[in-house]
């Protein structure tokens, strides 16, 4: 536990979210007020604008703008997806990490993102240690697919499933209008966590959800999958909705997304499409009905016009507490969400430090038995669990009827 | 000019849309205060809920409900595509129809929907004009595709374009994030009229837009495309947005999402995707950068938590002024919208009256002159033409952080 006085470093990395930007906020804002951080500095491109020395002096940007943040997606200092090599393997990266460091005092260091971020997050907290040199190290968790190691929940997830959730009660009302079928497959994000796929539950608890929901946790079974949607087709008129996982995967490991035609070509030809696309050419073949695939793609994740309020809030709060946190001389700790209740017993979420080594590279699923026994829904559990995570709505103001969302000048630091 | 008594039947008819139920809901509201008016049916599934005998008492729902619908997408009585024949070829229907009027004394007719529907409209008003049947016919204008005849603009396209402009503005930021570039491809609503994909612009006016934008009045040239595409990718580090309607085709009229593996294979191979999925393989191919196609499919014509007050508001009032205008002896019409500015010249819209006949089955597309010589933009005219039709906001309220939409009774009418 070190009390240190030195410039800090931020980094965003990994997929954006809808309120990565909110923490942002809330580590800029907190940093600005400290007394022991001499310097605020955001990194162009997470890991990689430290690596290039490329990164902005957050002291020159407009407080009202550092305000809109909180309703901005995607990562307004741009991302990166850049993996570190072990330090004893290759250390070239952590010695240019140290060597821009000690150049600008650096002194605090927040990372914030998902599994492989807190990856980097760890290794470099580590290698600093390693070497002696004194930084305080926070890591600020962010992922839609809710799917980091030892908290209740993720920043970003709430907002990609109220937006999910939202958008399926929509497309629910709008897929069943007419006085003929259709069978609407809509594919959501998740390679190997079903959290952004069970949301779908959520417009079910409102009475427009999806018929059948199969999450990346159980194996998926085609036969069963097309008895099911006829089941449904036969009860509704052919009218049916499935939300599934792009990470579906059959017993044997193998995507369901990549199914290629097979000598029996039993589950239809090659398609260069996603999984939404293969099961409704699969739908589509053996059940003579109409189809219509819908992949939500970045909408998803980028959907802040969407986004709930209790999320921004609590990704917001997590920058500040990552701040405060390391400024009293914590570091080598991820910020993780504890959930609790309010004095009036209502969901409430308070911030707690988690060793850095715990978050990295492990990947939290959806409980199995919050998964029906045929795999093809989610339990009460899930609404439960989720429900209060999505309260309240939060949005950019609007200029000319659209989104007004930040505008950084984005100057770079330069002690050349 | 008759003023009639009797009842009132109202159908919705053709692709839903965010703000068609405003309109449901300003024909309901203002047919059940007519002292006129002695009954308010809706039609299931429009004229096949007539010539069924399937149609509901309005008067036996909530007025909360009805309110409600102002802010609930898609047809809320159910929709159909459902094309009559000429009275001249086969007049079963037509009579089927005049049988349920008399049956039910319907003597006013409103019926709500795009191109299509106004020609079943116009069909069914002359006839029963043929056959002396006293009934007030009137169409209520509604499509996102905003190609109807006369009126400046329809009720549906201002939501679906400010849903288009705001997910262009959040996948801009999102699709280029990283510190490596992707070709995005958005594909929009829109086979013979490109106003729903030049809402892009919208989002472009606001500097997060497409990089081009391609409408279907405009013949598609793959090569020349390529070379846009490859042109912005060179300026840019590979970022590229694209935003395409889903109606392109070549000079020879084929449709460039058909377009098939060729024996010289020049536009790739055939996919079973929409064009989007055909563009991108295209451009991966032929470029070899990394590519994302996105439909927006139906989400952009049900997405009414983005609406356009303006629109919700215009749509209703389309609604009622229907109802007021038929109540007072108006026949054979069909409400279009003037544009028009208030006392302070402000953007407003007034309400006329246009003959039946010249809604039915024409087409109004995007003014080539408001298309860039290159084929690849549009104008300030257009952002000109659609901005004042996107301003304000409007969505349903919310109940467990998600949308309360109408939950109408549905009580069939039967007098049997």
């Amino acid at each position: 536990m070190k009390n240190l006085k030195g410039a800090c470093m931020f980094g965003q990395s990994g997929g954006p979210t809808s309120v990565i930007n909110s923490s942002a906020a809330g580590v800029f804002t907190e940093a600005l007020k400290q007394g022991n951080i001499t310097a605020v500095y955001g990194a162009e491109h997470g890991i990689v604008g430290i690596l290039g020395e490329k990164f902005f002096d957050i002291s020159k940007e407009d407080p009202k703008e550092i305000e809109l943040l909180k309703y901005t997606p995607s990562s307004a200092l741009g991302s990166a997806r850049y993996k570190l090599k072990d330090a004893d393997v290759d250390d070239t990266d952590y010695k240019r990490i140290l060597e821009v460091f000690k150049k600008y005092d650096i002194r605090y260091f927040f990372y914030n993102g998902g599994n492989d971020s807190m990856d980097t997050c760890n290794k470099i907290s580590k290698y600093l240690q390693s070497v002696g040199y004194d930084c305080n190290v926070i890591g600020v968790p962010k992922t839609i697919d809710n799917d980091l190691y030892g908290t209740d929940h993720c920043p970003g997830y709430a907002s990609a499933a109220k937006y999910i959730a939202n958008t399926i009660m929509e497309c629910n009302l709008d897929a069943k209008v007419y006085n003929f079928g259709c069978v609407c497959i809509i594919e959501i994000m998740g390679r190997n966590a079903g959290w952004l796929t069970a949301a779908a539950a959520l417009a079910g608890y409102k009475g427009l959800g999806a018929d059948l929901i199969y999450l990346p946790e159980v194996p998926f079974d085609m036969a069963k999958f097309l008895a099911s949607v006829k089941n449904v087709c036969e009860k509704n008129d052919n009218k049916c909705i499935v939300a599934v996982s792009e990470g579906l995967r059959f017993a044997d490991g193998t995507y369901v997304s990549e199914a290629k035609a097979s000598a029996n070509d039993t589950f239809g030809h090659a398609q260069l499409g996603g999984l939404a696309q293969v099961l409704a050419s699969v739908v589509k073949e053996k059940l003579g009905v109409k189809v219509r695939p819908i992949e939500l793609s970045l909408l998803q994740r980028c959907g802040a016009h969407l986004a709930s309020k209790t999320d921004v809030e609590e990704a917001f709060n997590a920058g500040v507490f990552a701040v405060k946190s390391a400024c009293a001389g914590e570091t080598d700790k991820m910020v993780i969400f504890e959930r609790t209740t309010d004095d009036k017993g209502n969901y409430a979420c308070k911030n707690v430090l988690m060793p850095l080594e715990l978050a990295a590279n492990t990947e939290k699923k959806v409980p199995l038995d919050w998964i029906t026994a045929d795999g093809s829904y989610v339990s009460e559990d899930f609404i439960e669990y989720a429900l209060p995570l999505i309260q309240g709505d939060s949005k950019a103001p609007l200029e000319d009827g659209l989104p007004r969302f930040a505008r950084l000048k984005k100057v770079y630091a330069n002690l050349d």
